[in-house]
């Protein structure tokens, strides 16, 4: 602020405080912090029409889970991917054995159990709704969170990345989305890094 | 009543009422009935510890998405599965098709659209939350509903039917109730039916 | 569904769901099935504007009471008619022995301890308030019941039964709902009966 | 509190501050007082576990119906008394007659249309449930305050008055409070009278 | 009402009952009376916008530290008064130990432990928020307490009494309730003395 | 992890994920960073006894005051200060000068008007209370908020830092909170800087 003039009516305020749109986002990038996904770390904060942060979320295994059950990502369709890549023509009877295989495998591997970060915000939330607030989310919700976001009767989704687009997941939660009215915009931050001292000086 | 000598006590009241669980699953019964879904209308009804029904939810489409979600079940795993029982031999290349086709086709089915009973019932809740209250429900849960069971801190699943015991998705919900200790019952009923009339007499 | 062309944007949902209406007042016939008043039993359903049911009812003796209170009908007016229809004159002395009489009888009724449905309704419900809901009864409100839905903000009373319109409780509870300006309508059904099955299939 | 010698620890503290029971016994005679009933104002306060007033309430008429109702409290019997009183023999004609005129005559007494205190407290409270707590009030409940009271799951009556003690309405609420373990005592002040000054000084 | 000739629809109701805005600020001054503070009892009374009390508050000591919390009220500054009044001219030394003394005599007057009326309202409020709420004070509000009052949304100060008006306190509480644009106005009591009676009649 | 050998039962878990604890005060400095505070930024952060953040707040100006009440630290003291430290002897007349003058100037500091993080925190918290909640500070409560957290039954205050235990203010809520039984410890994290990304990468 020093060199700058003051500005009429300057009450002396601090100029560089940071922004509502930036402290939610970066309460949902804090929140995903806490995550013991060992491949992709996602948060979400919900705020309500006050501005008011009522829930944050991470994904994480269901409550009284979290030591057993697996963060594996192979999939099936992985697997039986590698057995095609290695093959060359493939029996009916192989390709049985390989739908098999895969769904055996599924049960082995996250996808199955794990809580999104959506779902978590939304079951630990404070208020007794979530009627019209926005919810702010590090990745694009997947269809299982655009459910939620629309049962809840949410009413704006805030994104930092988008980088499953091309998913099953994905575009299926924006057609729920378009359907439903519900508006989908990516974040702008005004700042890009938060550095957060946790020591006393 | 009449011809049955009175019992000490006896307060005249009537001896045919409906039982406390009975009622709670013909809530859930009664709520599937709202269900669009063509093939499988599930009810699932929440209890508290008073006893006091907190919610209640059926299978249905998110809304706003009720005209225009697809409800056919046709996935991509059965089409596969034709192509696969009609052909002899199988080439790496068709296999990758199918594959191609169904995801595609995935989009068109219902199963990644639909909120399932235990969701619109959780959603849709009255109270502020759900923790420590039984849950009645027609169908086993599956294991996204499972999630959202135990995140909501629930204490037993009472259940009507598990034809789908096999199912990939009913052995991850058994699993991750199992971990997290909660006890899921068979629903038996004093009465088999119950016939409710709409009409004055 | 059968043979009925498909309509434009026809996206397969069944077409046989029960209708909200429906299912408010099967939801209240389904509650009076639990009361143990041996002559009849009447239900109740509270329906906040977002069309969710946040309370049920139905007549029964005050908790901790159910086996003590006497269900007898036999009003102490019932004795003094009875008198009257058997004498010829009755002396003064004779009316007044009829009366207290009647006093003493009254305490063995169920009419001075009995909780109407929309009592239990109201004092059981699961949301803060029950202002600005739709009440569905399976017998139109009495005086008493009549004092709790006004009291409580409620802004309309849709009844199954009304068959006890010449009584004077009844006639108070309309006196009273107009000066309330709240409108009591009579139930239409689409279904005239609702089946439920209890049993695994 | 000049001239009393210091108590070991006396940290200044006024001596004559107003105790809670009284406090909350005043509350209830505060708010009898906004009552528009001619012959006697009842008042009701409600009292937590946190020793926190969550409700108070008077006797009136339901909202919207202040202008219309009676408040007259002729009762159809006192008529039938004055007939019977002014008459030698009555035949059965006449006691019919009677009856006809007291049941037409009870639609124009407050009896039938006027909330009590206790109904007025429980429908205006402040909190979601009034489980656990006390109720203060001016006037030992009648039979339908005493079932809103038991079914609301309070625990204790602290009642100021109990001028009517031997009437149907007093006894039947004794007899269902002693059903339902609700112990009931009458409350003794500290201060016989307050006092409060609404001006400014 | 005797002489007093009736009404057109004069339905016999009582005219001498309390008035809202009188029985609001009746119930601040009854709260008041519950203080410990030996000099001036204050009360505060916030009413929500259905007119209903969801809160009222006294001066008084924080939980627990009740008979341990000085109430003296001689301020650091009294005594450096009383000094400079008995002294005569006064080096900057004598003024830094006065400046000293004051400060330690300052940790045993009640000023820095007391918790006003207001603050003692809202924290003990049975509403969920105060937003929109009225607040009936018997003392205008410090600047502690303003803060409150507007941190919490409410729209309108009613006060009994502004005897402080040259404070600090007060000016500063003016001068934040002016930017925050609610409004303050003076209690105009209808009846200027209310006496209640605790003792059954 | 990589290098580190498997433990027996280990499901893949990342275990670097942020711990609870750090994570709170993590939030409580989040917080913080959205004050307009020229000098210190302060944060506070809720957290109830099922481990969720149901509040946070940092130092403001009340509502509608932001760009009008002035930030300025130069208390009057400071003034009077100054005018010893130039003077010699001070006469009393000078000294009332010095006085009226320190409180004319305290009304242009921001002490008398700024709104303190645990004020914040507890005005705008989503729960409908914060009995038997920790608070995460970034800075030891003043006795302001002292009294804000007995009150408000919260157990146990956690602090970063508390740099000026010297003052009046931290003195008093030492006190407080020894008499209040509420204990006060210091934070010790894990990780000493936590750097958030607010770009999508
Ligand atoms: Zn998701
Ligand atoms: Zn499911
Ligand atoms: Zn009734
Ligand atoms: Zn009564
Ligand atoms: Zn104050
Ligand atoms: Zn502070």
């Amino acid at each position: 602020m020093a060199g700058k003039p003051a500005q009429p009516n300057d009450n002396g305020a601090r100029k560089d405080f940071m922004e509502p749109e930036d402290y939610f986002m970066a309460a949902a990038v804090l929140s995903a912090r806490r995550s013991r996904d060992p491949s992709t770390q996602v948060g979400a904060c919900i705020v309500n029409q006050d501005k008011k942060v009522v829930a944050v979320g991470y994904n994480k295994m269901p409550n009284g889970c979290e030591d057993h059950m697996p963060w594996s990502r192979s999939k099936g369709e992985d697997a039986a991917a590698a057995v095609w890549a290695n093959g060359g023509d493939l029996t009916v009877a192989t390709a049985a054995k390989v739908a098999a295989a895969a769904a055996e495998t599924k049960l082995d591997t996250k996808y199955i159990y794990v809580c999104h970060a959506v779902l978590n915000a939304i079951m630990d939330k404070n208020s007794a709704d979530v009627k019209g607030c926005s919810i702010y989310v590090t990745l694009f919700p997947s269809n299982e969170c655009a459910k939620l976001i629309i049962e809840a009767g949410m009413k704006e989704v805030v994104y930092l990345c988008d980088k499953y687009h091309g998913s099953l997941e994905t575009q299926a939660a924006k057609r729920m989305f378009k359907q439903a009215k519900i508006p989908c915009r990516e974040f702008l931050p005004k700042e890009t890094e938060v550095v957060l001292k946790l020591k006393s000086t």
